[in-house]
């Protein structure tokens, strides 16, 4: 019998990648990867989050030439989020849970090595896929030391050899009965791999753990909220924006904000994006929303639900920390990504973060020390807060559109932005060429119905019903013009919070983003479109259906030579949950948008990895 | 809400094509569509089922720069065999058991209708799905009238209104319960529609039936096997190939080839394609295995199991009759498809019915009358008989691989080829311009174990447990050479019986093939491949990887002057049923190929459609 795979399992290309790093050199190793545009080693391209790609091979004149090279089907159907992670001439990818991870061989587009997961024998699969809150979606794996990371859709944390794709190890992060899951990304920094936790809709109370990369015992772990010592919170050193300054946090910051014991159940999952900055030796990313959905069974600011952290990355203590939404009224998850930019603002040159936050503002900080620099609207259908007020750091909430008031329900119509966000968990990109963030966008508002819900473990504590619709309103400007348009992409100066350019989408824009110095931004959307856009003007230079609705993100590398660009496509999500679920229409339980039920005019499920490139020749 | 699809709604399209037919003129206008190469109207192209086109935009000189025009995933898994049929400007698809039928605007790329089917009330899916022999697959679609026909898994025929998608009627043409399912593609003939029935594993007696396109009653129906009546034999005026010419068959030819009553049971199932002579005015297929798979337990000739019929479209009576396998020994299943063309044979203009059988010969007969006047081997792998004797028309079996030995049981080892046959369902295509059959095979030899087995209703009544393997000989010479091939893609002069090129494949071809008048022929492997050779040479000029192994048929069609390639891929059917139902490995219940095992380190599960054609320009 003809072996024609076996040279492949010596894989040898990976093995180049691997000779180099010892345990301590993991962090240098990464950071190596990221700064050869040859592979696309973390989730957001460098850990920055940039998204931002040298590669110029592909640029604004020959981009209509663009093609196919070549697809490969994940053999899983429903939401394909998360992007190729490549690292030297391998490229690895994910499926939704129950997960596979296929180790591709560019050469002959077959796999080196796949990985399977149906769960533990003592974990019920449809218990964990019940628990999953808007699809079972996974936001890809993260490379270090040898080995490929998958936060499991049951809370599990794999480790697996990135040559032979064999478990090294594998921890229980959380516990799927009481409604924990993962979906996050990883980021190995240093030593360790960082990861979130998902279930802000059951009660969950969110953390961020290390896990030592050598063999996954856990080196910390530290709550959104409760008692100081569970936050990784110094009273007298964790710093937060008040009152035109930092100052202190103070002691139980956190838990002073809850009614009694609520904290406990308190959300501020962890389930999206981490960056990090190696010369500060941080790690920064947002925690999510309080639970319940119903505010009104949660007095207070809720500390440090809807927040972004920046925490020391060897012992996970938060250095400052900031809460965009107190008190949140209308599910403005803040775990979107966090991107770090050296940019000047105001003249002086400053080591920033930026925010896309669901609340639609979007947030330019000092990440030394979480100084509130910009927080202005990046579409202008916002209309749940007239702006962030910059001394105290809150922002203004529209009366007219508080679910809480004193206390009491209030249905709540034309909230703008809907609950998913004017961004949710699809990365942006950053180009430094035109020192604009390029913004993957939802254009939705909602009805909101908040009602008393009970906790029950393991079971829904949502708390409010929703229905979503489109904006209505120009995102540049605000002004109305009837639009059904869904969806928005944007640039935006983080530097002054302003929109340079928008492009109008029928539907959310779901699929991250990436930039590259052929002054090019690529994005992916519902109908399945992977398309290309010139950076500075936002003309639309390339566009091609992919077999299934996108909101994977969009990630691009070099292979002998020749630059790619790669997607998964694969629809679902919360955008496309009702139709990952087999139905048509949207997600009823979470909100169900109407608009989404025409999206089965124009794609059906699929998991297709699809890889172009520039011609032969 | 905008409603961006309302207007494919109206499907002017489809409106066009639609006016002009009355019922009685529905065979004309299929006709006419299939002399219009800017449609691919039945699963052959034509009614002779030539699958040659006559478009040659594509064609040897550019063909290196085929791209990827768009794709639309199918949003199911498992084998996807047959093609797309295009009817004017609308591109019709479909799945696998349970069913979507997809009407796409090729210029949105979008869904202009969709047809959902997941079985009756009172059928039970599972037990659809667990006597759906090798896979849930379906052949393809059928158009005539204004209505699309899909036979489904559960033994139902469905009639669809083209331009909208509703049920016009469904009509039950077989009883799942006791192991009848459809997998068939259709053929519109007049005002009829001709379906067959598949069940051979399961001693379900095999017919061809006619329903009226108007509203589906039954206007024929005649069996493989039984009573003249039943079968639609005139004793004296059914002519079958006997003794050096065509003879009567005489009364109960049938019934008289079988011991007792087994022919109730007697298989001879039409689960494949069926061809039609609109001169003639005759209908023309193949009939199946006889059931079991255990020659001792059915002594006889077992008529018309293993048989080509040319019967009147009108009444479905049998004009004539040629058995290829009397008392078959290794399920070689007769229901591989006819090719209609007329060719010179020995100096004389002959009307031909062309036929490469699972047996591994290659029939060419007179399609007026049944006369046999070639039958070589297409695969000189083949040993099971070493010819057939063209005085009585019988193959000369080889001692060597009978598994019945006057009735007793006997093992054997190393026949080619194996029961998945030298070609399976795969058709085959035929270029006028060469003169030559290309044929999709496979190079695969086997040991069979013949096993008593008792029938129960809607149990399999199987018989044998095979293995199979590669032929491990050149496919052209016959010589040994170690090859571990086990697909092979074959040119044939059908007037002689001579292989002139072939072209070695690492897997069975199990994808239909087209030809063109850009002398291309394409078809597709189960790796993913779709390929484009030189019909002269049979040189590899193009290939691309698909997201999944095709199995399905490569059709090509024109929309606003541009030539475009379509193709369904979805791992699956009998040669990847282990990985269809998400098992490594082969089908072990009918015979696992080992090397199938392998298959998975190329490509796994999908449902995609991919269309290509030249760049813009």
């Amino acid at each position: 019998m003809k072996k024609p795979v076996k040279s492949w399992l010596i894989a040898t290309t990976v093995a180049s990648v691997l000779a180099v790093p010892g345990l301590s050199h993991a962090n240098k190793e990464v950071e190596a990867l990221t700064k050869d545009p040859k592979n696309f080693a973390t989730w957001g391209l460098d850990y920055a989050g940039t998204r931002y790609s040298t590669l110029d091979q592909i640029n604004t004149s020959n981009v209509k030439n663009m093609q196919v090279a070549w697809t490969f089907s994940t053999g899983m159907l429903r939401g394909h989020e998360g992007g190729p992670l490549v690292v030297g001439d391998v490229v690895f990818i994910h499926t939704p849970y129950p997960h596979r991870v296929y180790a591709l061989d560019q050469g002959t587009q077959s796999v080196i090595w796949e990985y399977t997961y149906s769960g533990e024998k003592d974990t019920d699969q449809a218990q964990v896929i019940s628990v999953m809150c808007c699809d079972v979606v996974n936001r890809g794996l993260a490379y270090g030391d040898g080995k490929i990371l998958l936060a499991q859709g049951d809370a599990t944390l794999v480790a697996l050899d990135a040559k032979t794709g064999k478990v090294v190890w594998k921890v229980k992060n959380g516990e799927p009965k009481v409604g924990m899951t993962s979906t996050n990304a990883p980021l190995v920094v240093k030593d360790k791999v960082i990861t979130g936790i998902a279930g802000g809709e059951f009660g969950v109370r969110g953390f961020l753990a290390a896990y030592n990369l050598k063999d996954g015992s856990l080196a910390w772990k530290k709550y959104s909220m409760g008692p100081d010592a569970d936050v990784g919170l110094n009273p007298e050193k964790t710093m937060t924006w008040t009152d035109g300054k930092l100052a202190p946090v103070g002691k139980d910051s956190s838990t002073k904000t809850w009614k009694g014991d609520q904290w406990k159940l308190g959300g501020g999952t962890t389930w999206g994006w981490f960056a990090y900055d190696p010369q500060l030796n941080m790690v920064y990313y947002g925690s999510g929303n309080p639970g319940t959905w119903n505010p009104t069974q949660r007095p207070g600011d809720n500390k440090w639900s809807m927040s972004l952290w920046g925490r020391d990355a060897d012992t996970g203590e938060a250095k400052w920390v900031y809460q965009m939404t107190p008190h949140d009224e209308w599910d403005y998850d803040g775990i979107n990504e966090v991107v770090l930019v050296d940019q000047k603002v105001k003249g002086q040159d400053r080591k920033l973060l930026v925010h896309f936050d669901r609340n639609g503002f979007g947030y330019t900080l000092d990440r030394t020390n979480g100084e509130l620099l910009v927080a202005e609207k990046y579409d202008k259908a916002v209309n749940w807060a007239t702006h962030v007020d910059m001394k105290s750091g809150r922002p203004q909430v529209a009366d007219k559109y508080s679910t809480d008031k004193n206390g009491a329900d209030v249905n709540t119509k034309g909230v703008c932005p809907a609950a998913l966000g004017s961004k949710d968990q699809q990365p942006v990109a950053f180009s430094p060429k035109t020192g604009l963030f390029y913004i993957p966008g939802n254009h939705v508002c909602m009805d909101y119905e908040p009602f008393e819900v009970e906790y029950t473990a393991g079971q829904p504590y949502v708390g409010a019903t929703l229905s979503m619709y489109p904006a209505g309103v120009d995102a540049k400007t605000g002004e109305k013009n009837g639009s059904h348009n869904l969806g928005v992409f944007t640039a935006w100066d983080a530097t002054t919070g302003k929109i340079v350019w928008s492009k109008d989408e029928p539907f959310s824009v779901w699929a991250g983003a990436v930039a590259t110095a052929g002054d090019l931004v690529f994005y992916g959307t519902l109908e399945g479109y992977v398309k290309a856009v010139d950076a500075k003007t936002g003309e639309e230079l390339y566009k091609f259906k992919t077999p299934s609705g996108i909101i994977g993100n969009v990630n691009t590398w070099s292979y002998k030579g020749k630059q790619y660009v790669g997607v998964l496509s694969g629809l679902g999500g919360w955008a496309g949950i009702g139709m990952a679920a087999g139905l048509e229409g949207g997600s009823e339980g979470l909100g169900a948008v109407g608009a989404y039920r025409s999206l089965g005019n124009f794609t059906k499920l699929g998991g297709t990895f699809t890889v172009f490139s520039l011609p032969n020749k």
